[in-house]
């Protein structure tokens, strides 16, 4: 009955709830431009505020980058400890003319919220402290402890939190640690995800003639980096879409059949992501199904690249320099960093005379694999069940979750990802959104998953 | 006689000379730069003040864009017609902080004037004017009828001289063009420029998914455009450094063996382009010298290219457009339109499925080949050897001068390349620079060229 209270106040209480997510989302916390620090700051003020309203006495561990916000309830003997983790850090938003409002002043239309950082993850991780709101409001004791931690470079490398984990594992000591960073299989299919991409992001640089070069005078004797790195680029896959890089596979887990089916009957067809995406055909590396693809198998992608004159009209140069950043997703048991070691062998064997190269690597996280027989996450699988009334699936996710490892190897725990939001959430992109609907269900499904995981 | 009373008279009046061009380049005549229209007219002003003076009658012709200056001499029967070519503007100056000197505040310096304009193309047209001046001061008979006509566009297209010229071949009719826009061979070894080559500058712009999309997320299933962009690039060239266009060579002309040994006789050697280049190999197209492949081969370089994030640190996406600015030199007998739909096919036909492409023309320029065996090409040979007291060299050059092959089609007559610069003259670039001693040189060898060209 206790429970059913809890409930009640969350129906009562969805206006306050929403017009506060929105007071979150209007602070720009961008970790990866250093202009928006004070607004980190902003962000670490208004979770301080709320989670010492709730009697979880918050700390805020300064750090050489941006500050963590650890907070907990009190601890009894006798119930399991569970460990909320998310970040109130946002992406960038260029391109910011693509938005239909601005970034930071949330707009609720057609039930959904637009902003940056609705999803990922001011929304999802905020439901988490809607839901020990509502038990401490009712005056109706927590079932399990809790304790919770939120990081400020979730987006920018995340380092902040990885150095703090592995040194402070007593303190951060639990049963579970719970993160709402993921998205359901789709609208009507909540999720369990037990599987992560890792990644290793590296940049390129090439560097030509000493200044950019007259391409009348120069043209036809000067090695033109832009060309050049053109070629190393397209040197990293085969016809196949297979990655070429000598020993990327090694390591590379092969998913069995059993669950190879399982993706099967999920039913997904290409149709979705054309829709979803506006692609017109879909690609990838061939023998594999879009899911196997973009859960369980390795990619290595552009996600930018530059050289020369790129403004109106004509400008007749042989560029002096020219740079590419170029990620890989990995999947167990790769290692980033002896993927890192590959590339960058790979792409100085590949560079050709009259050009210098520098490779350096910008960023790494280990793909993790999740135990999908723990009783904990079982718990976790029926809260959502019941927060969204629909039948939950195991599922892979293609994104990386550095934490997620990071947790795992330094709190031996399983970690739930327990994910509130939709792949078509527009993350990282402009538009982001959060389905009003999901914000509360989200909400009243960690308050399900204490009661489930206490019983 | 009367000659060396011309030379005497220019020995005389070197430093006015001198000062009345430093007075010509304190006009910061930028034509790309909306902002200099006051000062293009200014040195519309000074150009048609100095040509009443001498007779010239000259005539302001209005454009759409930056007005043209016609001029001539009164033209007598059974004499043959010069018509000069210059251009009184010049170009912008950025980067300005490398300048060593104010870029409009003429500087002379160990035996080089700096000044933005200095070489191109001021110093070298405003020779042409002040060789015309000691024949009319000396009262000497102009021995050729004179013609000349200055644009204020060169830098920015050059659209409306090539329209008059069409309109106007007529009025314009000679029995050659003479322009002083290019270089020497080296210091020691005047030149007279046979061929240039032409351009086809071409963008391509690529479409992927309809937003950037999180590359964790699709990263395995979507083409992404940037990778795209690098195969479809690295395509257009072989290992050989060949194009692979379909046709492309199709219309190259073969330069004879005789002019292959004449080039190779010009001891020119790779060292010499690693120290003003600052690049540790030269590389180009296999079976050919450098001086072949800047000067008789077709390129094809990358200009400029853009894709995804391009800022600090990583973000993970796979980015919704990838583009590039490529171009292409060409040689006698290619044809750029011919070129133009060549390159758009086959960057067509190389797009992968899930990627739409659009390419576009942004400039074209014919490749222009000059008769080496015309008497008057010969006159103006012989007259630069005079002027410059050293024998003087056929060469070629990498650079696109477009009014020389509308000269040529329009006018039907021969085009004498006469270059008094150097390669070395920071031309569109800091601290561009002329040797005085050029200056006087070239004045002299104009005198001379009207001399020869009569006789």
């Amino acid at each position: 009955m206790a429970l059913q209270e809890v409930l009640q106040y969350l129906d009562d209480h969805r206006d306050d709830h929403l017009r506060q997510l929105c007071d979150f989302l209007k602070i720009p916390s961008i970790s990866t431009q250093p202009e928006y620090a004070g607004d980190i700051h902003r962000a670490v003020g208004l979770l301080t505020d709320e989670l010492a309203g709730l009697g979880m006495q918050p700390e805020v561990i300064e750090t050489e980058g941006y500050p963590l916000v650890y907070a907990q309830s009190e601890q009894r003997e006798g119930v399991p400890t569970l460990l909320f983790y998310g970040h109130y850090d946002v992406q960038p938003v260029d391109p910011v003319d693509l938005w239909k409002s601005p970034p930071f002043e949330p707009v609720i239309k057609d039930g959904w919220i637009i902003a940056r950082g609705a999803s990922d993850d001011k929304g999802q991780m905020y439901s988490h402290i809607k839901a020990i709101e509502a038990f401490v409001r009712t005056g109706i004791d927590l079932p399990v402890n809790i304790k919770m931690i939120f990081e400020g470079e979730e987006e920018c490398g995340g380092e902040s939190i990885a150095s703090y984990v592995h040194k402070n594992s007593q303190k951060l000591g639990c049963d579970m640690v719970v993160i709402s960073d993921t998205h359901m299989y789709d609208e009507q299919t909540p999720a369990i995800c037990t599987s992560l991409r890792g990644l290793c992001y590296m940049e390129i640089n090439l560097k030509g003639p000493a200044v950019d070069l007259h391409s009348g005078i120069y043209g036809g004797v000067i090695r033109n980096p832009a060309n050049a790195l053109c070629r190393i680029i397209s040197n990293l896959h085969n016809e196949q879409g297979r990655i070429t890089i000598p020993g990327f596979y090694d390591d590379v887990f092969q998913v069995g059949e059993d669950v190879r089916r399982e993706f099967s009957r999920l039913g997904h067809n290409d149709g979705m992501i054309k829709d979803e995406t506006g692609v017109k055909a879909v690609f990838g590396e061939s023998g594999f199904s879009s899911l196997e693809r973009m859960w369980i198998r390795p990619t290595c992608d552009v996600n930018g690249i530059w050289s020369g004159y790129t403004g109106h009209g004509a400008k007749t140069i042989i560029p002096a320099v020219a740079g590419a950043k170029v990620s890989m997703r990995l999947v167990p048991h790769q290692d980033p960093n002896k993927i890192a070691d590959a590339f960058t062998n790979y792409i100085k064997s590949n560079c050709p005379d009259g050009i210098e190269v520098d490779v350096k690597l910008l960023g790494a996280a280990k793909p993790v694999l999740l135990p999908r027989e723990s009783p904990l996450i079982l718990a976790g699988k029926t809260a959502i069940e019941k927060g969204f009334g629909h039948k939950a699936v195991f599922m892979g996710d293609g994104g990386s979750i550095p934490i997620v490892g990071t947790f795992q190897e330094s709190l031996q725990v399983p970690v739930l990802l327990l994910g509130y939001g939709l792949l078509t959430d527009n993350i990282h992109s402009p538009n982001e959104r959060f389905k009003v609907d999901h914000y509360y269900r989200g909400i009243r499904t960690t308050a399900l998953l204490l009661e489930e995981v206490a019983g």
